[in-house]
């Protein structure tokens, strides 16, 4: 791997996000190199989550423009920083949003995978928060995002923020399946996995179909979930749900006057589900998933975010019947230790991420990747760098 | 133990519950004969707890009148009904508001105390709703209360709803220490043991200390459990605390304009309590306790039941950093299994409930048992039913 930028400034292409809502425009960027535990990576494939889509519309802090968008990538390490042991040049790396330094009170302990040493920082890098990002025309910085900043052709990561992949000939995950441990897939695994600890003949109620959701039902079902309930306003969802594990449909559209809660413990007999996944981000949703769970030891695990910052509110009779509600940020996956775990089942054909890749396009057409996911068109839609978009690799 | 009213009823003296917060009125009632799968108990001691003052004072359904109230006590089996086979005429045994049916998913599940099969009813008994309690005067129907109804000298409790004491003369836990494993120390003992699961070393935030937020103290003190911060608007109750774990104290009323949260946070670092437990059933405390909690791990126990059914509320910003809450009823206890171990230790003195008794009456005097309790005067009132109350037990 070329190391003859190394110290230098990197002038390249990145999609900057300038005004809310407003398709993201080329430009030429100027990535400086990196600092003291920083690394500089070659965006290879980058894909679009709803959570980009949540920052790029919001029109106040911790929306921030011009910025960077994109935290699902992966990439390969182009220069180091003082002090990176961990990687090296030539590396391929999962770029993380969450950091794991390894050695606060949170990453020593399994409970818990918020590092706090590197607590999350909406705009900059995660030890000094400033950005590694410039207009080259004019020198006006641009922000970065989610400590990952994925939508440039380079970009630069802490170390605390990447996660090096099981390498050799052998180990070689391709990288479209790589970028989905990044964020989405890995959230809905770990959920299952982790945070709810699914077992063996439960029921599970999944809302929200997305990447995330049809992510839990698959892990759910990889624990042997018997039942896994996806709930949905889009009813196309239902196919390729199937194919994930989703054993039953419900559609708030098609259940009249009856809540989804009611139509759930009538699909269980009275009893509700054991596991309850929000996946969507409204608390609305999140206090009907409560309602649907079971007493006596129904869980919801609340993975989506939601924007309004509502809390979330449930009835503290129905809790005290042995509910609870459990919140994660990533599926409580450590990143550096759980991540090639899922790397090694996806090359054991354990964890199946095929289908969750329904589109592919070139960096050049990252705007269409936003319609199509602001449209419930897609799933995931990988994004080549233009370098590395082929015909081969499913690229448009 | 005599069995010559076995098949018929028995006229006793009960204490009758006839409007909202009224003084009970000491009445005759006729108590009928067990049915199938129930026992009629002699009781020797009960103890009043908050759940009692709560329903007393209900205008409203589930509050009833009149009605025979009382849930903590201890017993003697006077004489059973078709198809008990678990206990026999003479044993002595703890009712419990909460069943155990042994044979339900519930309690098949080692997740759930919650027994499915003879579900929590307010008035009546569990499997037909009936009551066994009428005036002597006038024939005139008393509801009965969570299934117990112990301010009464006899009652019918369903065989699903009593535990049998470990029997033997080494076995023989003194009345008074029985009666308060019936439900509020055994509550706050097994959501520090089952619920939480305190681990050693841990920081944990109590919030009211009653007899339910003191027995968590001692619970999560036997768990190793570093730091117990007790949050309590009575200045009275630390000194009480300190004999049963707690370590550090909060009055909400002496930390001017910060929220009990905040000082939290400072007394841990910034951190946050691991556990935060809320004893007290008010919905605005729950939220508190929920923001003393730590990112990462921290998980709020509700175990307060909140009479005005107001939902609980949580940022769910908050709730995706790590933290969950749980709620139980009975402290996750499941009675018939983890009553009778809670009494051993008891009898090995690894549990202390010396303490928690601070008051010991006749039952004539019952009407000042609610006084003690509502005035924050008490933890927990025995009394002795009039034929067991001597100067030996206490009784003043």
């Amino acid at each position: 791997m070329e190391q003859r930028n190394a110290g230098n400034p990197i002038r390249c292409k990145a999609a900057v996000s300038k005004a809310p809502g407003q398709p993201l425009e080329m430009e030429e960027v100027e990535v400086a190199p990196p600092r003291a535990h920083e690394v500089r990576l070659k965006i290879i494939c980058t894909s679009l989550c709803h959570t980009d889509i949540t920052f790029w519309r919001m029109k106040d802090f911790p929306g921030m423009f011009p910025s960077v968008l994109g935290h699902e990538a992966v990439g390969v390490v182009e220069s180091v920083g003082d002090h990176v042991q961990e990687v090296a040049v030539g590396d391929t790396v999962v770029p993380v949003f969450l950091a794991q330094c390894g050695e606060c009170p949170d990453c020593l302990s399994p409970r818990s995978n918020i590092c706090s040493a590197l607590p999350y920082r909406p705009g900059g890098m995660p030890r000094d928060g400033t950005t590694r990002f410039s207009l080259a025309a004019t020198g006006e910085p641009v922000h970065g995002f989610l400590c990952v900043s994925s939508f440039a052709e380079y970009t630069v990561v802490d170390v605390a923020h990447v996660v090096k992949l099981p390498a050799g000939p052998e180990l070689a995950l391709p990288p479209e399946k790589a970028c989905l441990l990044s964020c989405g897939v890995a959230t809905g695994v770990g959920a299952a996995w982790k945070v709810a600890a699914v077992e063996s003949g439960s029921t599970v109620a999944v809302f929200g179909l997305g990447a995330v959701g049809l992510a839990v039902a698959q892990g759910s079902r990889m624990r042997g979930a018997k039942r896994i309930i996806g709930i949905d306003l889009n009813p196309g969802k239902f196919e390729i749900g199937k194919k994930l594990g989703v054993t039953d449909f419900v559609n708030p559209n098609d259940i009249g006057d009856k809540n989804v809660s009611e139509v759930i413990k009538e699909m269980t007999g009275g009893a509700g589900a054991d596991y309850c996944f929000e996946c969507i981000g409204l608390v609305s949703v999140m206090a009907e998933a409560f309602k649907s769970s079971r007493t006596g030891w129904g869980k919801t695990v609340v993975l989506g975010v939601d924007g309004s910052a509502a809390p979330v509110s449930v009835p503290s009779f129905d809790l005290m019947r042995g509910r609870s509600v459990v919140g994660s940020l990533f599926g409580g996956i450590k990143p550096k230790d759980d991540i090639p775990v899922l790397a090694h089942k996806c090359l054991d054909k354990e964890l199946e991420l095929d289908d969750f890749v329904t589109h592919q396009m070139g960096f050049h057409e990252i705007n269409r990747a936003f319609d199509l996911l602001t449209q419930g068109k897609c799933l995931r839609c990988i994004i080549w760098m233009d370098g590395a978009c082929s015909e081969e690799n499913g690229c448009s």
